[in-house]
């Protein structure tokens, strides 16, 4: 499944070059993986009120080209890949523009369940593995695949 | 006593006006207020620990110019008053130039001493009260009737 | 007229008390106005690419309850007064919980129009003074009497 | 040269995780590439007064610990590669906890000169290349070796 969420660029969110600042995309990224664990059934709230929570431990991006205030960004994400304790999750954000959509960055983040009080890692809980499962639509593999070959990972 | 801060300004604190941004002078506040406390030989750390939280329940500012990237900035706190279980803090926010400071900015939050658990309104601890203690110099009556003037409360 | 802005809080905006940190809803604040003068015809963008800028040059806000991650918040917003120069605008923010709207933070700015090059204070543009007009209906007023008497302006 | 940059964890910069909110290192890794590069004896901002940009255009960083409010913390940086227009810097963050220094993560960024007012990318201006020559010591090669197999790049 690939998650499709809307946002609009704040003034906040730019800094004097008159583009949004690097670092928001990873803001961005967190919205996108958010709603996307959503659509699949799980909030990531309930996943702490369950004792979990789930820190990335690995960032990549890649900044292709500037996005703007008020800008309509269109961030996909999808999970790539998961292991016993850690869970990988692809992005494409895209600006919206007269011409259509422009690919502004890619980027992927890996996060690992913990226990939220010992700070331990531990297994991926059976509720979520079973919720997040992959399809593997063509539309899907596609979107691994460029992320991959962008980020060269 | 009247806190000095001294930072300064990050690129990720200006926006596509070229100048701060309006948010980060709360930000401001916050880290002057944190060594205003910490002078006064309590952190804010310590108080959490406690059980105790402090959220802001009010703010007031007046931006008389703006700020740059690369300035740097000096952040002047004080006590202004203290209740049962609110302080009022004031602050007055100098940018750097060649001609000396340039105040930039001039404000004021409430704060309420809360029980971490409940979130409940509590008495402000007594080794707080202690601590914080008003001490009445000149240059401190003069900064709060600044503060009160420019802001009119 | 009174716009309303949707948004939903994200894990970026709350701090280690575990609620929205404080200067998040000037944020917020900025993203509502931007909406409520779309909602009259004019995008700051736009006013922006006239050779306008429109900081704010003061803020005054209460937080009555706090806000929390994942919560819809919804932005109210309205003009409240202009002058030659300046225009007011104030906020009502509220979380929607399943008890309905919860009002958890009142505030207002006040903006400047400057020329965008001198950083002087200009006139308001007559085309942005006609598509603001303020219609006096019955919600508008409460609106504008609440929001004073929360903030004793 | 590596640069040493140190600042203090702002109770803003937390998440409900009680942690350092992830994108915040990517603001850290910038304050200290400000200070990389004004120790060489140029300043971003004059950077930007020629007429200059310097984007970044790829992020790697891996979260090998939490860091924590009010934590010291040290920001090391150093450039790691130059090419026609391009430069990578690298960044190993530290915490100062009773036990000394902790690394909790380390990063690098890509960055690329562009004119600012085309939005083209520009050979690497003479001034700069001088400036920043890298000066092979033992402590030097060791922690771009450390960067680099930490990130495996």
């Amino acid at each position: 499944m690939i998650n499709e969420t809307t946002l609009r660029v704040r003034y906040s969110e730019t800094d004097q070059m008159g583009v949004v600042y690097y670092a928001n995309y990873l803001v961005w990224m967190e919205v996108g993986r958010t709603n996307l664990i959503r659509e699949c059934g799980i909030t990531y709230k309930e996943l702490e009120s369950k004792g979990y929570i789930l820190p990335v431990v690995y960032v990549v991006g890649k900044y292709l080209k500037p996005s703007y205030y008020d800008d309509e960004i269109v961030v996909q994400s999808a999970l790539m890949e998961t292991t016993l304790s850690k869970i990988r999750i692809g992005y494409k954000i895209y600006r919206t523009s007269e011409n259509g959509r422009e690919l502004v960055f890619v980027g992927l983040t890996d996060l690992v369940f913990m226990d939220a009080k010992s700070g331990k890692v531990v297994k991926m809980p059976e509720f979520f593995r079973e919720a997040v499962k992959i399809s593997e639509t063509e539309e899907y593999k596609s979107f691994v695949e460029d992320v991959e070959k962008t980020l060269k990972v």
